[in-house]
Protein backbone atom coordinates (compact mmCIF):
# COMPACT_ATOMS: atom_id res chain seq x y z
CA UNK A 1 0.00 0.00 0.00
CA UNK A 2 1.43 3.41 -0.83
CA UNK A 3 -0.32 6.55 -0.09
CA UNK A 4 -1.04 9.27 -2.41
CA UNK A 5 -2.84 12.62 -2.67
CA UNK A 6 -6.24 11.08 -2.88
CA UNK A 7 -7.54 9.81 0.33
CA UNK A 8 -7.85 6.57 -0.62
CA UNK A 9 -5.49 4.20 0.04
CA UNK A 10 -3.83 3.21 -3.23
CA UNK A 11 -2.76 -0.90 -3.44
CA UNK A 12 -0.30 -1.79 -6.29
CA UNK A 13 0.38 -5.56 -4.74
CA UNK A 14 -2.93 -7.71 -5.33
CA UNK A 15 -2.23 -9.31 -2.07
CA UNK A 16 -2.27 -6.45 0.08
CA UNK A 17 -5.52 -5.47 -1.46
CA UNK A 18 -6.98 -9.14 -0.30
CA UNK A 19 -5.41 -8.82 2.66
CA UNK A 20 -7.54 -5.85 3.43
CA UNK A 21 -10.34 -7.46 1.80
CA UNK A 22 -10.41 -10.13 4.33
CA UNK A 23 -9.89 -8.79 7.11
CA UNK A 24 -12.75 -6.20 6.60
CA UNK A 25 -15.07 -9.32 5.61
CA UNK A 26 -13.55 -11.12 9.07
CA UNK A 27 -14.81 -7.61 11.02
CA UNK A 28 -18.87 -8.03 9.20
CA UNK A 29 -18.56 -5.91 6.51
CA UNK A 30 -19.71 -5.97 3.19
CA UNK A 31 -17.20 -5.15 0.25
CA UNK A 32 -18.23 -3.68 -2.83
CA UNK A 33 -16.41 -3.15 -6.44
CA UNK A 34 -16.08 -1.40 -8.95
CA UNK A 35 -14.26 -2.95 -11.58
CA UNK A 36 -12.52 0.05 -14.08
CA UNK A 37 -9.99 0.49 -16.30
CA UNK A 38 -9.42 4.11 -15.34
CA UNK A 39 -9.50 6.95 -17.58
CA UNK A 40 -12.63 7.78 -15.64
CA UNK A 41 -15.81 9.83 -15.92
CA UNK A 42 -18.91 10.62 -14.78
CA UNK A 43 -20.11 7.11 -15.54
CA UNK A 44 -17.94 5.76 -13.30
CA UNK A 45 -18.37 7.87 -10.54
CA UNK A 46 -22.17 7.17 -10.47
CA UNK A 47 -21.36 3.49 -9.71
CA UNK A 48 -19.06 4.59 -7.42
CA UNK A 49 -21.94 6.15 -5.62
CA UNK A 50 -24.34 3.28 -6.61
CA UNK A 51 -21.98 0.87 -4.72
CA UNK A 52 -22.12 3.02 -1.84
CA UNK A 53 -25.82 1.74 -1.22
CA UNK A 54 -24.91 -1.64 -1.24
CA UNK A 55 -22.08 -2.08 1.30
CA UNK A 56 -19.63 -1.18 4.13
CA UNK A 57 -16.40 -0.76 2.09
CA UNK A 58 -16.40 0.47 -1.54
CA UNK A 59 -13.58 -0.65 -3.63
CA UNK A 60 -12.50 0.41 -7.50
CA UNK A 61 -10.03 -1.42 -9.74
CA UNK A 62 -8.29 0.61 -12.31
CA UNK A 63 -6.38 -1.88 -14.83
CA UNK A 64 -5.87 -1.73 -18.28
CA UNK A 65 -6.27 -5.42 -18.48
CA UNK A 66 -3.81 -6.37 -21.81
CA UNK A 67 -5.74 -9.89 -22.31
CA UNK A 68 -9.20 -8.11 -23.34
CA UNK A 69 -7.92 -6.03 -25.72
CA UNK A 70 -7.95 -7.94 -28.95
CA UNK A 71 -4.78 -7.84 -31.67
CA UNK A 72 -4.88 -4.27 -33.34
CA UNK A 73 -7.12 -2.73 -30.87
CA UNK A 74 -6.18 0.25 -28.76
CA UNK A 75 -4.58 -1.50 -25.61
CA UNK A 76 -1.39 0.92 -25.98
CA UNK A 77 -2.65 4.34 -26.22
CA UNK A 78 -6.10 3.43 -23.95
CA UNK A 79 -5.93 6.35 -21.49
CA UNK A 80 -3.79 6.22 -18.48
CA UNK A 81 -3.62 9.10 -15.87
CA UNK A 82 -4.00 7.04 -12.24
CA UNK A 83 -3.55 10.67 -10.46
CA UNK A 84 -6.52 12.06 -12.20
CA UNK A 85 -8.69 9.05 -11.42
CA UNK A 86 -7.66 9.44 -7.67
CA UNK A 87 -8.34 13.25 -7.97
CA UNK A 88 -12.06 12.26 -9.55
CA UNK A 89 -12.83 9.66 -6.89
CA UNK A 90 -11.61 11.68 -3.76
CA UNK A 91 -15.63 12.93 -3.09
CA UNK A 92 -16.41 9.74 -2.59
CA UNK A 93 -14.12 8.76 0.00
CA UNK A 94 -13.64 5.12 -1.24
CA UNK A 95 -11.61 2.44 0.61
CA UNK A 96 -9.43 1.09 -1.21
CA UNK A 97 -8.01 1.91 -5.27
CA UNK A 98 -6.20 -1.06 -6.65
CA UNK A 99 -4.07 -0.05 -9.38
CA UNK A 100 -2.07 -2.93 -10.50
CA UNK A 101 0.68 -3.45 -12.82
CA UNK A 102 0.08 -6.14 -15.33
CA UNK A 103 2.90 -8.37 -14.25
CA UNK A 104 1.46 -8.15 -10.95
CA UNK A 105 -1.89 -9.69 -12.17
CA UNK A 106 -0.37 -11.92 -14.82
CA UNK A 107 2.91 -13.07 -13.30
CA UNK A 108 5.54 -15.72 -14.81
CA UNK A 109 3.56 -19.21 -14.40
CA UNK A 110 0.22 -17.80 -15.08
CA UNK A 111 -2.13 -19.60 -17.38
CA UNK A 112 -5.61 -20.72 -16.04
CA UNK A 113 -8.60 -18.64 -17.35
CA UNK A 114 -12.09 -18.87 -17.35
CA UNK A 115 -13.88 -19.62 -20.37
CA UNK A 116 -16.97 -17.08 -20.78
CA UNK A 117 -20.42 -19.51 -21.62
CA UNK A 118 -22.04 -19.14 -25.46
CA UNK A 119 -23.18 -15.70 -24.72
CA UNK A 120 -19.69 -14.96 -25.61
CA UNK A 121 -19.72 -15.76 -29.21
CA UNK A 122 -21.91 -13.59 -30.73
CA UNK A 123 -21.68 -9.35 -31.44
CA UNK A 124 -19.02 -8.67 -29.81
CA UNK A 125 -17.55 -11.96 -30.03
CA UNK A 126 -17.90 -11.84 -33.50
CA UNK A 127 -15.66 -8.39 -33.74
CA UNK A 128 -13.52 -9.10 -30.88
CA UNK A 129 -11.84 -12.57 -30.92
CA UNK A 130 -11.01 -13.42 -26.91
CA UNK A 131 -11.91 -10.24 -25.67
CA UNK A 132 -14.54 -11.78 -23.22
CA UNK A 133 -12.31 -14.28 -22.04
CA UNK A 134 -10.31 -11.88 -21.07
CA UNK A 135 -12.78 -10.35 -19.51
CA UNK A 136 -14.09 -12.63 -17.53
CA UNK A 137 -10.87 -14.27 -16.82
CA UNK A 138 -9.61 -10.54 -14.92
CA UNK A 139 -13.36 -9.98 -13.40
CA UNK A 140 -13.38 -13.00 -11.43
CA UNK A 141 -9.52 -12.42 -10.63
CA UNK A 142 -10.94 -9.06 -9.63
CA UNK A 143 -13.83 -10.16 -7.89
CA UNK A 144 -11.39 -13.06 -5.96
CA UNK A 145 -8.99 -10.32 -4.98
CA UNK A 146 -11.63 -8.26 -3.29
CA UNK A 147 -13.69 -11.28 -2.28
CA UNK A 148 -16.24 -8.75 -3.64
CA UNK A 149 -20.08 -9.30 -1.76
CA UNK A 150 -21.34 -7.11 -4.41
CA UNK A 151 -19.41 -5.48 -8.09
CA UNK A 152 -21.30 -2.74 -9.84
CA UNK A 153 -21.57 -2.97 -14.18
CA UNK A 154 -22.48 0.10 -16.39
CA UNK A 155 -25.24 -1.31 -18.69
CA UNK A 156 -23.44 0.53 -21.47
CA UNK A 157 -21.20 -2.80 -21.52
CA UNK A 158 -24.45 -4.60 -22.04
CA UNK A 159 -23.08 -7.78 -23.51
CA UNK A 160 -20.07 -7.85 -20.91
CA UNK A 161 -22.52 -7.62 -18.00
CA UNK A 162 -24.86 -10.03 -19.16
CA UNK A 163 -21.45 -12.38 -19.75
CA UNK A 164 -20.27 -11.64 -16.30
CA UNK A 165 -23.77 -12.33 -15.05
CA UNK A 166 -23.45 -15.92 -17.01
CA UNK A 167 -20.32 -16.44 -15.30
CA UNK A 168 -21.25 -15.00 -11.46
CA UNK A 169 -24.35 -17.94 -11.62
CA UNK A 170 -22.32 -20.73 -13.63
CA UNK A 171 -19.39 -20.66 -11.09
CA UNK A 172 -21.23 -20.04 -8.20
CA UNK A 173 -19.25 -16.77 -7.42
CA UNK A 174 -20.50 -15.14 -3.95
CA UNK A 175 -21.16 -11.66 -5.71
CA UNK A 176 -23.96 -10.36 -6.32
CA UNK A 177 -23.61 -8.11 -9.75
CA UNK A 178 -25.64 -5.09 -10.43
CA UNK A 179 -26.26 -3.08 -13.22
CA UNK A 180 -26.05 0.59 -13.33
CA UNK A 181 -28.18 2.48 -15.92
CA UNK A 182 -25.97 4.02 -18.63
CA UNK A 183 -25.02 7.58 -18.24
CA UNK A 184 -25.43 10.18 -20.78
CA UNK A 185 -24.01 13.74 -21.85
CA UNK A 186 -26.98 15.80 -22.25
CA UNK A 187 -26.86 15.17 -26.08
CA UNK A 188 -27.52 11.92 -25.33
CA UNK A 189 -23.99 10.46 -25.99
CA UNK A 190 -22.90 7.14 -23.94
CA UNK A 191 -20.30 8.28 -21.73
CA UNK A 192 -17.36 6.06 -22.48
CA UNK A 193 -13.57 6.84 -22.15
CA UNK A 194 -12.77 6.02 -25.83
CA UNK A 195 -15.26 9.41 -26.68
CA UNK A 196 -12.29 11.86 -26.32
CA UNK A 197 -10.71 10.05 -29.17
CA UNK A 198 -13.34 11.75 -31.03
CA UNK A 199 -12.92 14.78 -33.25
CA UNK A 200 -15.42 17.66 -32.60
CA UNK A 201 -16.69 16.49 -35.91
CA UNK A 202 -16.99 12.84 -34.95
CA UNK A 203 -18.25 14.12 -31.83
CA UNK A 204 -21.46 15.55 -33.70
CA UNK A 205 -21.88 12.17 -35.92
CA UNK A 206 -21.47 10.20 -32.62
CA UNK A 207 -25.26 11.07 -31.65
CA UNK A 208 -26.60 9.15 -34.87
CA UNK A 209 -26.02 6.24 -32.08
CA UNK A 210 -28.13 7.45 -29.32
CA UNK A 211 -31.04 9.10 -31.52
CA UNK A 212 -31.28 5.96 -33.49
CA UNK A 213 -31.87 3.89 -29.99
CA UNK A 214 -33.83 6.30 -28.72
CA UNK A 215 -36.29 6.06 -31.78
CA UNK A 216 -36.39 2.71 -32.13
CA UNK A 217 -37.85 2.45 -27.98
CA UNK A 218 -40.13 5.45 -28.63
CA UNK A 219 -41.63 3.00 -31.71
CA UNK A 220 -42.15 0.02 -29.22
CA UNK A 221 -43.46 2.17 -26.78
CA UNK A 222 -45.77 3.01 -29.68
CA UNK A 223 -46.62 -0.44 -29.89
CA UNK A 224 -44.13 -1.65 -33.04
CA UNK A 225 -43.74 -5.47 -32.16
CA UNK A 226 -41.89 -6.77 -35.25
CA UNK A 227 -38.10 -6.91 -34.00
CA UNK A 228 -37.04 -7.77 -37.54
CA UNK A 229 -38.34 -4.62 -39.36
CA UNK A 230 -37.20 -2.61 -35.97
CA UNK A 231 -33.13 -3.75 -36.31
CA UNK A 232 -33.44 -2.72 -40.01
CA UNK A 233 -34.69 1.10 -39.41
CA UNK A 234 -31.90 1.06 -36.79
CA UNK A 235 -29.78 0.09 -39.22
CA UNK A 236 -30.54 2.34 -41.63
CA UNK A 237 -31.03 5.23 -39.18
CA UNK A 238 -26.78 4.40 -38.21
CA UNK A 239 -25.96 4.57 -41.99
CA UNK A 240 -28.40 7.99 -42.59
CA UNK A 241 -26.45 9.58 -39.59
CA UNK A 242 -22.67 9.02 -40.66
CA UNK A 243 -21.48 6.18 -39.16
CA UNK A 244 -18.63 4.99 -40.51
CA UNK A 245 -18.95 1.31 -39.99
CA UNK A 246 -21.68 -0.76 -38.64
CA UNK A 247 -20.43 -3.88 -36.68
CA UNK A 248 -23.70 -4.77 -36.08
CA UNK A 249 -27.31 -3.40 -34.74
CA UNK A 250 -29.38 -6.11 -33.13
CA UNK A 251 -32.43 -6.36 -31.53
CA UNK A 252 -31.97 -9.41 -29.16
CA UNK A 253 -33.43 -11.01 -26.30
CA UNK A 254 -32.04 -9.05 -22.96
CA UNK A 255 -30.46 -12.61 -21.34
CA UNK A 256 -29.69 -14.87 -24.30
CA UNK A 257 -28.29 -12.01 -26.51
CA UNK A 258 -30.23 -14.01 -29.26
CA UNK A 259 -31.67 -12.27 -31.90
CA UNK A 260 -35.19 -11.48 -31.62
CA UNK A 261 -38.01 -12.11 -34.26
CA UNK A 262 -40.84 -10.45 -32.24
CA UNK A 263 -40.57 -7.86 -29.42
CA UNK A 264 -40.78 -9.92 -26.21
CA UNK A 265 -40.82 -9.02 -22.38
CA UNK A 266 -36.90 -8.65 -22.51
CA UNK A 267 -35.59 -6.71 -25.81
CA UNK A 268 -32.40 -5.02 -25.74
CA UNK A 269 -31.15 -3.25 -28.83
CA UNK A 270 -27.60 -3.03 -29.13
CA UNK A 271 -25.31 -1.03 -31.82
CA UNK A 272 -21.46 -1.33 -32.38
CA UNK A 273 -19.16 0.67 -35.04
CA UNK A 274 -17.53 3.28 -36.23
CA UNK A 275 -17.09 6.86 -36.59
CA UNK A 276 -14.18 7.91 -37.91
CA UNK A 277 -11.29 5.23 -36.54
CA UNK A 278 -13.35 5.23 -33.25
CA UNK A 279 -15.33 2.24 -32.37
CA UNK A 280 -18.48 3.42 -30.29
CA UNK A 281 -20.88 0.73 -28.72
CA UNK A 282 -24.74 1.58 -27.08
CA UNK A 283 -27.53 -0.06 -26.28
CA UNK A 284 -31.17 0.39 -24.99
CA UNK A 285 -33.64 -1.45 -22.57
CA UNK A 286 -36.60 -1.29 -25.18
CA UNK A 287 -38.95 -2.74 -23.02
CA UNK A 288 -38.35 -1.86 -19.24
CA UNK B 1 -31.77 -27.76 4.08
CA UNK B 2 -33.18 -31.26 5.03
CA UNK B 3 -32.75 -33.15 8.30
CA UNK B 4 -30.99 -37.02 8.12
CA UNK B 5 -29.88 -38.91 10.80
CA UNK B 6 -26.62 -37.54 11.16
CA UNK B 7 -25.84 -34.37 13.28
CA UNK B 8 -24.73 -32.68 10.42
CA UNK B 9 -27.19 -30.49 8.37
CA UNK B 10 -27.67 -31.49 4.61
CA UNK B 11 -27.82 -29.38 2.05
CA UNK B 12 -29.08 -30.26 -1.67
CA UNK B 13 -29.99 -26.81 -2.65
CA UNK B 14 -26.31 -24.77 -3.65
CA UNK B 15 -27.95 -21.46 -2.54
CA UNK B 16 -29.29 -22.19 0.30
CA UNK B 17 -25.47 -23.97 1.47
CA UNK B 18 -24.02 -20.69 0.54
CA UNK B 19 -26.18 -18.25 1.77
CA UNK B 20 -25.13 -20.47 5.28
CA UNK B 21 -21.76 -19.85 4.16
CA UNK B 22 -21.91 -16.46 3.95
CA UNK B 23 -23.89 -15.97 7.71
CA UNK B 24 -20.96 -17.72 9.35
CA UNK B 25 -18.36 -15.48 7.44
CA UNK B 26 -20.30 -11.99 8.65
CA UNK B 27 -20.17 -13.41 12.04
CA UNK B 28 -16.63 -13.34 11.71
CA UNK B 29 -16.11 -16.83 11.66
CA UNK B 30 -13.57 -18.58 8.77
CA UNK B 31 -15.45 -21.58 6.71
CA UNK B 32 -13.23 -24.88 5.49
CA UNK B 33 -14.01 -27.10 2.94
CA UNK B 34 -13.13 -30.56 2.16
CA UNK B 35 -14.16 -31.73 -1.56
CA UNK B 36 -15.57 -35.16 -2.23
CA UNK B 37 -17.10 -37.46 -4.89
CA UNK B 38 -18.83 -39.26 -1.41
CA UNK B 39 -17.68 -42.89 -0.96
CA UNK B 40 -15.91 -41.73 1.94
CA UNK B 41 -12.95 -43.61 3.66
CA UNK B 42 -10.55 -42.77 6.62
CA UNK B 43 -8.66 -41.02 3.77
CA UNK B 44 -11.26 -38.87 3.80
CA UNK B 45 -12.14 -38.01 7.33
CA UNK B 46 -8.45 -37.45 7.62
CA UNK B 47 -8.89 -34.22 5.77
CA UNK B 48 -11.76 -33.64 8.06
CA UNK B 49 -9.46 -33.72 10.74
CA UNK B 50 -7.31 -31.70 9.38
CA UNK B 51 -9.54 -29.03 8.12
CA UNK B 52 -11.33 -27.96 11.72
CA UNK B 53 -7.28 -27.36 12.79
CA UNK B 54 -7.45 -24.19 10.21
CA UNK B 55 -11.12 -22.83 10.74
CA UNK B 56 -14.33 -22.50 12.74
CA UNK B 57 -16.81 -23.96 10.66
CA UNK B 58 -15.97 -27.50 8.68
CA UNK B 59 -18.23 -28.13 4.99
CA UNK B 60 -17.88 -31.36 3.24
CA UNK B 61 -19.29 -31.60 -0.37
CA UNK B 62 -20.35 -34.87 -1.26
CA UNK B 63 -20.86 -34.73 -5.09
CA UNK B 64 -20.08 -37.00 -8.03
CA UNK B 65 -19.42 -34.21 -10.43
CA UNK B 66 -20.08 -35.86 -14.38
CA UNK B 67 -17.72 -33.39 -16.11
CA UNK B 68 -14.56 -34.69 -14.72
CA UNK B 69 -15.31 -38.28 -15.90
CA UNK B 70 -14.07 -38.71 -19.44
CA UNK B 71 -16.08 -40.94 -21.98
CA UNK B 72 -16.14 -44.43 -20.90
CA UNK B 73 -14.54 -43.69 -17.82
CA UNK B 74 -16.56 -44.88 -14.41
CA UNK B 75 -19.32 -42.65 -13.66
CA UNK B 76 -22.28 -44.76 -13.94
CA UNK B 77 -21.00 -46.97 -11.58
CA UNK B 78 -18.68 -44.40 -9.04
CA UNK B 79 -20.23 -46.06 -5.82
CA UNK B 80 -22.53 -43.70 -3.89
CA UNK B 81 -24.17 -44.22 -0.22
CA UNK B 82 -25.09 -40.81 1.20
CA UNK B 83 -26.27 -42.27 4.43
CA UNK B 84 -23.13 -44.30 5.02
CA UNK B 85 -21.41 -41.06 4.30
CA UNK B 86 -23.28 -39.33 6.92
CA UNK B 87 -22.60 -42.29 9.26
CA UNK B 88 -18.94 -42.10 8.61
CA UNK B 89 -19.24 -37.95 9.34
CA UNK B 90 -20.94 -38.20 12.25
CA UNK B 91 -18.36 -38.55 14.66
CA UNK B 92 -16.50 -35.12 13.35
CA UNK B 93 -19.36 -32.80 14.22
CA UNK B 94 -19.34 -31.01 10.58
CA UNK B 95 -21.18 -27.94 10.03
CA UNK B 96 -22.42 -28.30 6.51
CA UNK B 97 -22.86 -31.47 4.20
CA UNK B 98 -23.49 -30.34 0.69
CA UNK B 99 -24.89 -33.18 -1.19
CA UNK B 100 -26.41 -31.47 -4.61
CA UNK B 101 -28.12 -33.10 -7.86
CA UNK B 102 -25.71 -32.79 -11.05
CA UNK B 103 -28.95 -30.51 -12.52
CA UNK B 104 -28.20 -28.49 -9.03
CA UNK B 105 -24.62 -27.44 -9.93
CA UNK B 106 -25.32 -27.63 -13.67
CA UNK B 107 -28.70 -26.42 -14.52
CA UNK B 108 -30.40 -25.41 -17.74
CA UNK B 109 -28.35 -22.65 -19.20
CA UNK B 110 -24.76 -23.48 -18.22
CA UNK B 111 -22.17 -22.42 -20.35
CA UNK B 112 -19.34 -21.06 -18.05
CA UNK B 113 -16.21 -23.22 -17.39
CA UNK B 114 -12.75 -22.69 -15.93
CA UNK B 115 -9.92 -23.47 -17.97
CA UNK B 116 -7.09 -25.10 -16.76
CA UNK B 117 -3.65 -24.05 -16.93
CA UNK B 118 -0.70 -26.05 -19.00
CA UNK B 119 0.26 -28.27 -16.10
CA UNK B 120 -2.74 -29.96 -16.93
CA UNK B 121 -1.93 -31.16 -20.13
CA UNK B 122 0.68 -33.93 -19.00
CA UNK B 123 -0.11 -37.11 -16.95
CA UNK B 124 -3.54 -37.77 -16.12
CA UNK B 125 -4.57 -34.68 -19.30
CA UNK B 126 -3.23 -37.36 -21.53
CA UNK B 127 -5.26 -40.42 -20.47
CA UNK B 128 -8.19 -38.82 -19.31
CA UNK B 129 -9.42 -35.58 -21.96
CA UNK B 130 -11.45 -33.21 -20.14
CA UNK B 131 -10.65 -34.89 -16.53
CA UNK B 132 -8.84 -31.25 -15.29
CA UNK B 133 -11.48 -29.13 -16.60
CA UNK B 134 -14.14 -30.95 -15.38
CA UNK B 135 -12.12 -30.57 -11.94
CA UNK B 136 -11.27 -27.40 -12.01
CA UNK B 137 -14.28 -26.18 -12.93
CA UNK B 138 -16.60 -27.72 -10.23
CA UNK B 139 -13.65 -26.90 -7.80
CA UNK B 140 -14.06 -23.81 -8.60
CA UNK B 141 -17.99 -24.00 -8.25
CA UNK B 142 -17.98 -25.78 -4.82
CA UNK B 143 -14.96 -23.05 -3.26
CA UNK B 144 -17.26 -19.88 -4.56
CA UNK B 145 -20.38 -21.90 -2.79
CA UNK B 146 -18.67 -22.03 0.79
CA UNK B 147 -16.37 -18.97 -0.29
CA UNK B 148 -13.57 -21.06 1.54
CA UNK B 149 -11.46 -19.87 3.78
CA UNK B 150 -9.29 -22.93 3.18
CA UNK B 151 -9.81 -26.31 1.25
CA UNK B 152 -7.92 -29.98 1.87
CA UNK B 153 -7.38 -31.76 -0.60
CA UNK B 154 -5.35 -35.03 -0.56
CA UNK B 155 -2.09 -35.99 -2.20
CA UNK B 156 -3.10 -39.23 -3.63
CA UNK B 157 -4.52 -36.99 -6.29
CA UNK B 158 -1.64 -34.69 -6.59
CA UNK B 159 -1.37 -33.44 -9.57
CA UNK B 160 -5.01 -32.38 -9.11
CA UNK B 161 -4.08 -30.42 -6.41
CA UNK B 162 -1.10 -28.64 -8.27
CA UNK B 163 -3.77 -27.84 -11.13
CA UNK B 164 -6.25 -26.53 -8.24
CA UNK B 165 -3.35 -24.32 -6.77
CA UNK B 166 -2.73 -23.26 -10.23
CA UNK B 167 -6.08 -22.39 -10.60
CA UNK B 168 -6.53 -20.39 -7.20
CA UNK B 169 -2.73 -18.53 -8.08
CA UNK B 170 -3.96 -17.34 -11.46
CA UNK B 171 -7.83 -16.37 -10.61
CA UNK B 172 -6.44 -14.88 -7.14
CA UNK B 173 -9.20 -16.89 -4.98
CA UNK B 174 -9.48 -16.32 -1.63
CA UNK B 175 -8.87 -19.57 -0.18
CA UNK B 176 -5.74 -21.12 1.36
CA UNK B 177 -5.14 -24.68 -0.49
CA UNK B 178 -3.84 -26.98 2.12
CA UNK B 179 -2.40 -30.69 1.14
CA UNK B 180 -3.28 -33.54 3.32
CA UNK B 181 -0.75 -36.35 3.12
CA UNK B 182 -1.99 -39.38 1.53
CA UNK B 183 -4.02 -42.43 3.92
CA UNK B 184 -2.26 -46.05 2.97
CA UNK B 185 -4.04 -49.13 4.76
CA UNK B 186 -1.03 -50.80 6.73
CA UNK B 187 0.31 -52.69 4.00
CA UNK B 188 0.87 -49.32 2.09
CA UNK B 189 -1.95 -49.08 -0.92
CA UNK B 190 -3.18 -45.44 -1.32
CA UNK B 191 -6.53 -45.66 0.06
CA UNK B 192 -9.02 -45.05 -2.86
CA UNK B 193 -12.89 -45.52 -3.52
CA UNK B 194 -11.83 -47.29 -6.25
CA UNK B 195 -9.92 -49.90 -4.41
CA UNK B 196 -13.60 -51.32 -3.70
CA UNK B 197 -13.81 -52.62 -7.28
CA UNK B 198 -10.65 -55.31 -7.19
CA UNK B 199 -10.83 -58.41 -6.38
CA UNK B 200 -8.73 -60.12 -3.70
CA UNK B 201 -5.98 -61.24 -6.33
CA UNK B 202 -5.99 -57.75 -7.70
CA UNK B 203 -5.45 -55.56 -4.46
CA UNK B 204 -2.46 -57.95 -3.36
CA UNK B 205 -1.03 -57.40 -7.38
CA UNK B 206 -1.97 -53.64 -6.46
CA UNK B 207 0.59 -53.33 -3.54
CA UNK B 208 3.19 -53.33 -6.18
CA UNK B 209 2.39 -49.76 -6.96
CA UNK B 210 3.23 -48.63 -3.28
CA UNK B 211 6.27 -51.15 -2.99
CA UNK B 212 7.68 -49.68 -6.32
CA UNK B 213 7.50 -45.83 -5.18
CA UNK B 214 8.86 -46.50 -1.55
CA UNK B 215 11.80 -48.40 -3.19
CA UNK B 216 12.03 -45.33 -5.61
CA UNK B 217 12.37 -42.89 -2.61
CA UNK B 218 14.93 -44.92 -0.80
CA UNK B 219 17.46 -44.75 -3.60
CA UNK B 220 16.82 -41.34 -3.19
CA UNK B 221 17.16 -41.22 0.39
CA UNK B 222 20.45 -43.12 -0.45
CA UNK B 223 21.66 -40.77 -2.94
CA UNK B 224 20.92 -41.55 -6.20
CA UNK B 225 20.22 -38.19 -8.59
CA UNK B 226 19.49 -39.79 -12.13
CA UNK B 227 15.96 -39.39 -12.21
CA UNK B 228 15.80 -41.10 -15.80
CA UNK B 229 16.92 -44.51 -14.61
CA UNK B 230 14.74 -43.72 -11.38
CA UNK B 231 11.73 -43.82 -13.80
CA UNK B 232 13.49 -46.69 -15.82
CA UNK B 233 13.59 -48.98 -12.55
CA UNK B 234 10.21 -47.14 -11.50
CA UNK B 235 8.33 -48.76 -14.79
CA UNK B 236 10.24 -52.13 -14.15
CA UNK B 237 9.30 -52.46 -10.83
CA UNK B 238 5.96 -52.31 -11.80
CA UNK B 239 5.99 -54.16 -14.69
CA UNK B 240 7.34 -57.19 -12.58
CA UNK B 241 4.86 -56.67 -9.91
CA UNK B 242 2.19 -57.86 -12.59
CA UNK B 243 0.13 -54.43 -13.29
CA UNK B 244 -2.04 -54.91 -16.21
CA UNK B 245 -1.35 -51.55 -17.74
CA UNK B 246 0.95 -48.65 -16.94
CA UNK B 247 -0.10 -45.74 -18.27
CA UNK B 248 2.72 -43.76 -16.80
CA UNK B 249 5.55 -43.88 -14.02
CA UNK B 250 7.67 -40.96 -13.96
CA UNK B 251 9.85 -38.69 -11.87
CA UNK B 252 8.62 -35.13 -11.63
CA UNK B 253 8.92 -31.33 -10.54
CA UNK B 254 6.52 -31.22 -7.52
CA UNK B 255 5.60 -27.55 -9.16
CA UNK B 256 5.28 -28.20 -12.73
CA UNK B 257 4.68 -31.37 -13.39
CA UNK B 258 7.72 -31.95 -15.93
CA UNK B 259 9.66 -35.01 -16.47
CA UNK B 260 12.88 -34.19 -14.70
CA UNK B 261 16.45 -35.39 -15.49
CA UNK B 262 18.29 -34.66 -12.33
CA UNK B 263 16.64 -35.00 -8.80
CA UNK B 264 16.27 -31.48 -7.46
CA UNK B 265 15.26 -30.46 -3.84
CA UNK B 266 11.22 -30.97 -5.13
CA UNK B 267 11.01 -33.96 -7.28
CA UNK B 268 7.82 -36.66 -7.06
CA UNK B 269 7.13 -39.97 -8.47
CA UNK B 270 3.92 -40.46 -10.00
CA UNK B 271 2.42 -43.75 -10.76
CA UNK B 272 -1.08 -44.46 -12.86
CA UNK B 273 -2.13 -47.55 -14.50
CA UNK B 274 -4.85 -50.87 -14.21
CA UNK B 275 -4.72 -53.48 -11.56
CA UNK B 276 -7.61 -55.84 -13.82
CA UNK B 277 -9.91 -53.52 -15.17
CA UNK B 278 -9.85 -51.03 -12.41
CA UNK B 279 -7.70 -47.90 -13.02
CA UNK B 280 -5.23 -46.41 -9.86
CA UNK B 281 -3.06 -43.89 -9.34
CA UNK B 282 -0.52 -42.77 -6.53
CA UNK B 283 2.74 -41.07 -6.05
CA UNK B 284 5.15 -40.39 -3.41
CA UNK B 285 7.57 -36.99 -2.49
CA UNK B 286 11.02 -37.86 -3.15
CA UNK B 287 12.73 -34.83 -1.39
CA UNK B 288 10.61 -33.92 1.10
Amino acid sequence: MSSSSSSAPVFHVPAEFQAQCLAWQRAGQRVGMVPTMGALHEGHLQLVRLCRQYCDRVVVSIFVNPTQFAPGEDFDRYPRDLDADLDLLRPYAVDGVLAPAPSAMYPAGYSSAVQPGKIAQVLEGQFRPGHFQGVTTVVAKLLGLARADVAIFGQKDYQQLAVIRRMVTDLNMPTEIVMAPTHREPDGLAMSSRNRYLTPEERERALVIARALFRCRDRVAAGERDARELAVDLMQDLIDGGMDSIDYAVIADGQTLESLNVIGDDAVALVAGHVGRTRLIDNLLLTK
